[in-house]
């Protein structure tokens, strides 16, 4: 019957992963900026199932559950007070990517991510029991595979990779790091040959950097992975933002995170390149993360298209290459439905006093400092205080 | 009973307008870029809802009927081949924007555009003929009011005032026009006297320019209002996208139209400012078009709340200039959460290979141009390789 | 004999300016910005003469004497302490320019400009008197002819002429204003207007403004001129920076200004489409001020080698659009030597973290202002500390 | 007497190199862009004279004999006709650099470049035996140092080193190379390891990139030098374009190369930057390259004068840090005449069209390749189309 995501993989198929929930969600009134908690999926099914859908229809195979962020310990920081248990919200995710990925031949996979507690230095017991909760939710649920994402340390995502290593389930698993490798300084292969040796039967990156530097960075780990003599496969579900300035911990280090990255934005014909350079690259996991949104899903399957030997449902809105301009009644913009014209433009930002490149904070602060400690009580004034001025001096 | 909207206008309240649902839902995957037209009212009816839901959310008074070139004429034109009828779409149109409306203190407005038939030099009846079709839906269907919008040339315009008129329905009309005028060279001015005289009750511009310049040319349009010794409501509802540089076609002319607008995308914080402006000028319907999505409406509303005396329903998931970021993780992402920060900031591009401004393209052609004329076959490769070739030597 | 300038503009003739003298000397060190005197024409002659010597091989027609602000209440200014008199000063300036006219087919014009007396709101008498000072040496040099140059008030421009005209010399009359007018607001067009009735041959515009600025405005007063139904001829010699941004005051006014204009200096290839724009617009008289080097004059020279007939000497190191290039040793280098090479390039910033525009300071202040009022004594730490502040809190 | 080179460097004193002779000159009309021979020094030698003088007053201790490119193959190259000999003109450049040294405490340093013998794939001895003919003008000129300098291949580099040591005269060694090390691929390490040992008391980096990827380069010099448990001093040379988008080969495969650079230049303020970092990684022999005009070198012996002792005798024309606009007329340049309004200005473009970087033209080519053999006859037209054509599909 119905591939799963292993079958597909060793079958040489493209799996096209979904976008970027939390971001997609903000900006539709959904989701809050700071604690960026999936209580949506529990408050709001409508808005998220409609997200699912509009993926699915961009030609997506996989419905991610909405349940980044979704631990406990999460949903419970800095005085984030939600009207829904983590259960509830875990349930409700599950039951959402379900319905629609029955719409469609669309997997569930069933995700975790990086918590607080490793970062206010917590023990491997307390972190995986974390880990544990959400996972008896995806169980009973049934959902496809498992993916372990958006770990900055490899040694956190190790610990989730052999939580959910124990359901037998299909594990992914995706780091947030870049070329520099994860925050304590593991370079991107050896952060692959762990993650591959803990259980996990696909490895990428996800988030953090734009496409053409998460590509840069799989391929690094599928190096390492062969010099290791293992054997993988690799995902890759980065950021539609361009960050050629971003430093080791990437797109939240610059000024513009999260409320003001608008002008890098990657085009539709941005992402065909980056579609061709992950399927030339060997990645056949190949989605989006913070940033994509349905349209961008949809110009990685048109891109894929010859592999795949089909467009996806949202084409028929779109044509190759923006062909439905032909129909514009302007005849200059009709002379605009042809690909060499949008794959050689350089488009403007439209912002003659903004600079092209900003200089990121690098404050270079991680796991066990003092500011980065979990507090259930929400920021005071005072705290605040204190960061504004060593931003100010910074 | 519950206030409409000349009432609400005339008691000096603010009345938000909706953002721009081709683009969104072109985005989204329901609406073809080059023809615009608004079947997804009735091929896809739950991704319009959600849309018009998530506009009443973000602060929006106004669900305008997704009814955007839903002229018989239009929907017909250059081989795009629909399995709705114009009346089917229509109808739906006005069923989806009363169904979200009653949700909240939503009016219902109905809206007619500029016609292909006009650029055709179609005849005054038969232009008139078009809009009339339209306009029996909606009168059918009870709008609270009429929107006569993006028009280039303020003689068209005048006559689609002319017709909604006779409903005895409140007219607001709208042109897409900079300060340069209309295409056949009417000031701003002398289009708004002229709109008045033609029955319109609110005046105004959409589209095509960006924010500041949109409120440039209200405030032109009122001065002529004024000097007429008339009298009129104004109304803006601008694009989302910076355009420094465009000619008086607008963003039209723009090689980044309509597929790599992304860097040119006003961030939250420009709308802050370009709802303090439109407010500043006596403009007190303010929204938006093509471009705006939900979260720039909840700026709009956010900015406006001390007047309005309330915050939108999705400023729950947003916090006042961003305070959501209190809650955030990582303390310099903390630091983030005030006002002057965002105020000052000059995001970058990310595109360190493209410049800031384009140069438009100007073909310099309008109404009565041979390659503007409108036909129902598909355009032809031939018709296109002579765009392309003239294009090339552009 | 050797015809002079009106001679030369009578028959048609192009008569090529010079460059920017203080621009240029304080860079090679003998001028300081901020006094922007020039005793060097007394102090450092060698360096002086060499530039000229450099302007003459570059093509220019024009030897204007080194007495930019040398009239005796601006050498005195702000503590500017001198150890030549305003007489040496001027005397030493008309030598030089005399011998080295002497080695081509230059000829000599002396030079006035703006004073601080004006601004000080001293009389017309008193502002008379400083010109006449002045005038009385380029009588006794005995100089070709006459140019009241960078004046901002048309108003002190008018008086300089009147001055001017009583010698019999030909007189050129040269604004420092864009196309918004002077900083009475006054239009170019009347400005030429009255410039010409005051006695001026020649008018035109120099500084302040970029090429392309500083040719439309002259359009506007030949306008001007020629609808009063007067006669004259036109000269524009422009700054060599890019000022897209600039407001009425022009460069003085951008944040850049005067150390860190680097960014915005004209290419060569720029400076042939300026020699095109301006010859097809019928100025004649066509030159350089602040920020013109010899290479900027060589290149005018060379786009208009086809009307004057030659080349300059210097192109005997240029070849036309670069043909030296076919000498380099690298292949891809000998690629650009090739003139649509050149003339489509969009050169880089190299400064990914800077804009391409500025915003101006924009004061607003200018003639009768406290804080423009002219002083001998060296401005003082208190006098620094308001303006800092005032500058900070703009 | 007088100390030497060495004895300045061993005393732990700061030696200024001068400024770039071949762009200052060709924009000042006397060297031919393409073959970039110093024939000015004989016939033109007032012109020299000048740079020499500016640069001393500027603050410079080293002045450089203008013999860059002038062995006799180079001077032969691809029909560059000259009317005097090599010989002619290494004895004028030396005569000149030891006259204006005499006025003043400078060093006179005889240099030799790359040769187009070595990119032609001539051998050793015939190499050789081009720097030895230079060199025999140096020695009986008696110059006070030699450097071998702009060297794009180690191997080329210390061959030179090996002739200039025969004469007992103190030698420098700087390659035009970057952080990825010279076009065979040795790293900067090991290069200058292979510099000292092969005779050189000073090595270092000139030209090709900018000031802080110069001074990052000379740092891997550096840690090369110390591993191998060698002792050298230190120099650097650097462009003053901005080339944050260069790779390998530098300057030479931007799009801008030579003509279209002006957007880069450094202010004098990045100067300061960069002679602090200089100073700051050890290096005491601080000089210009390419770009380089008199008061750049002003500003690196201005941020070094506290260390020096002295300001240098041009900046009796700027003040510390711009303070001359005290004397401004205008308050509001008043207002910038501090340290702190210069450092954290970030300088426009003035150029809204055009991009902050370039991709680099990557032909790959170097020593050996067909089109880099030297030749006597002048490029072809044949030739030159086989480039052009290359150039554009490229």
């Amino acid at each position: 019957d119905f591939p799963l995501v292993l079958e597909r993989l060793d079958a040489g198929e493209i799996v096209i992963g979904d976008g970027g929930f939390v971001f997609a969600l903000e900006k539709r009134g959904y989701v809050k900026a700071g604690p960026w908690t999936p209580e949506a999926a529990a408050e709001h099914p409508e808005a998220v199932r409609q997200l699912h859908r509009e993926f699915l229809r961009a030609g997506a195979n996989v419905m991610q559950t909405f349940t980044f962020y979704a631990s406990d310990d999460k949903l419970e920081n800095r005085g984030n007070k939600l009207t829904f248990t983590g259960a509830q919200i875990n349930e409700a995710a599950c039951d959402l990517a379900r319905e629609v990925a029955n719409e469609g031949d669309g997997l569930v996979a069933g995700g975790v991510s990086q918590t607080p507690s490793y970062l206010s230095c917590k023990s491997e017991i307390d972190v995986k029991a974390i880990f544990k909760k959400q996972l008896d939710v995806f169980i009973k649920k049934n959902v496809d595979f498992l993916i372990a994402e958006y770990f900055e340390h490899v040694e956190e995502a190790e610990w989730a990779v052999q939580v959910l290593k124990e359901t037998g389930k299909p594990v992914a698993a995706s780091l947030c790091i870049g070329p520099q490798g994860d925050l304590h300084g593991v370079s991107p292969g050896e952060c692959a040959v762990r993650l591959v040796k803990a259980g996990a039967q696909i490895v990428g990156i996800n988030c953090h950097f734009d496409p053409m530097t998460c590509v840069k960075t799989v391929k690094m780990m599928k190096d390492g992975v062969e010099k290791a003599g293992l054997k993988a496969h690799y995902m890759v579900q980065p950021l539609a933002y361009h960050t050629p300035d971003c430093g080791c911990q990437g797109f939240i280090d610059l000024p513009e995170f999260p409320f003001a990255l608008e002008p890098r934005i990657l085009s539709r014909w941005d992402m065909h390149k980056y579609a061709r350079e992950a399927y030339n690259a060997g990645i056949r996991f190949i989605g989006g993360c913070c940033g994509f949104e349905p349209y961008h899903i949809r110009a990685v399957a048109e891109e894929l298209a010859p592999e795949r030997g089909f467009l996806p449902a949202a084409s028929e809105k779109h044509g190759n290459w923006g062909a439905g301009l032909e129909m514009h009644t302007k005849p200059w913009v009709r002379a605009r439905a042809r690909r060499d014209y949008w794959e050689n433009l350089k488009p403007a930002s439209g912002r003659p006093l903004c600079p092209s490149m900003s200089a990121p904070d690098s404050w270079g602060v991680t796991k066990g400092h003092t500011e980065l400690m979990q507090q259930k009580e929400a920021t005071t004034q005072d705290q605040l205080k204190v960061l504004f001025d060593k931003s100010k001096s910074h």
